[in-house]
């Protein structure tokens, strides 16, 4: 099947799964795995989003089916991971902010595919989220991880964030990719001044 | 998409995703998350077993992308019950009846859509435990809380009774409606009593 | 449907899904569950791999709705389970060994499938090694185990090993049923060595 690198909407989305399959590859380092087990879980990690949004639409078979140049991506990322980790001086820190790259991307990215399918902004925000947090949640279910998704720091806001925003530049017909864009400097920005102010949502359970 | 909310089938269909949608927002209350943890939490309960059931079925795009009032009804009750669990005794009592109704509501509901997909009895009696498990499932992995449907307690009990009484009932050819009206009633008075009395099916592993 | 029971693949296809269901079953046990807990996780283990496999290729709706021999063989392998179980000296390496069978077998029928839907050979190795992993990530997550995947020993290699061993002979035009055994008996072999030998790959994250 053609496949269009020039297109923005894709290589937002391979940058997109590159970055996660090499925050699931971190996670992989982390729990001293041995080079398949930095493939599986990269592959997982950074192919997991996109996957379960293709099922709930039934877009099938699924993206990396249809086009393998998706599973290649997250292979060679997660096999230079491999070697690359050990040098790394916080594997951690590393993979918080290949995380917020990836979210910010992938928020923007489901939103965009959710619209072009026809959903309603509804769903389509839905859609942005999802494809942002199922390959996380699937990372650090198979690494036993505690839920990135669940930590205080903003986090799911962010997702939101970008998606809404990419709504809003996309109803004001911007010239091309200023909503891709827009949305995503949004949501990282929002996170990574979450990561490093400590930013929360006001949360009445926690007072 | 037009939705005939007369119809019992619905009634119960949206019933059980608002009570499955508190009973994980009461869990999201218990890890102290804030509103938009309620929020996703609670939907992914709410809509967890439905978009299973739907997935394995083929009937894709998944019902709530079809039809955005399931979100919505789970959006709301979820909002609602962050403001409202702070006030509860006792968050968990609160969760385990929730979930409860629940359980019966979907055990019915899923049996007589795999029905109406044209499944043989033993399938539709899976889609029914499938559609009554696969929402606490969801919950309790990313709360990271025990598997509910793993205690003792008559819990998947309670979805085959429900279940296999609505077959039966379906079969008899009474009035509307008395099939899941009674499919729910023995669900539910089953893991009433099983909750009660702390009843527990015999077990040789536990003698 | 019609359902070809002499066909190599179908026979191990059927024992795969026995095997896992046996495994899941034996991992109930060693929770202490009821006959039903032992039914579900044996059905979910037996299934869960082609049931994803299914859903990714769009065959829906998946495997054992259209055919419910296949959900039959994980309630009966389930249920013998629960009675033999107590008579086991070690359930933990009962589970081990019909998991290293169910891999081997699975990996093999898992690729067959893929190449006969059209796949390439990388998707067809994935599709191998998905259907022998996800059966077993169900299973363990549900009872709350380690990951088997993420162990030390040859695990991902044992999968990855007999599904190229079987596109290889396959390429190779051999007599009927000569890729598949030879696949199956690749991968077994491979597992059982790393089973009894503690056999693991290099790992610069161990030294």
């Amino acid at each position: 099947m053609a496949f269009d690198i020039t297109a923005a909407i894709n290589i937002m989305g391979l940058s997109a799964v590159a970055v996660f399959a090499i925050s699931g590859a971190l996670d992989a380092a982390r729990q001293k795995m041995d080079i398949l087990g930095f493939l599986l879980i990269g592959t997982v990690t950074g192919l997991g989003g996109g996957t379960v949004r293709d099922l709930l639409l039934g877009k099938l078979p699924v993206l990396w089916i249809r086009e393998p140049v998706w599973i290649i991506v997250c292979l060679i990322a997660s096999a230079i991971t491999y070697f690359i980790a050990p040098k790394l001086v916080s594997r951690t820190r590393a993979l918080i902010w290949m995380d917020a790259v990836g979210i910010a991307l992938f928020a923007v990215v489901g939103t965009e595919i959710g619209l072009n399918f026809g959903t309603s902004p509804l769903i389509a925000v839905c859609m942005g989220v999802m494809t942002a947090s199922f390959g996380g949640i699937a990372r650090d279910l198979l690494c036993g991880s505690n839920l990135t998704l669940m930590n205080e720091e903003l986090y799911i806001t962010t997702m939101l964030a970008g998606s809404v925003t990419y709504l809003i530049l996309h109803e004001l017909h911007l010239p091309d990719n200023y909503d891709l864009i827009g949305g995503f400097l949004v949501a990282f920005i929002l996170r990574a001044l979450a990561i490093i102010f400590k930013l929360k949502l006001p949360n009445i359970y926690r007072q």
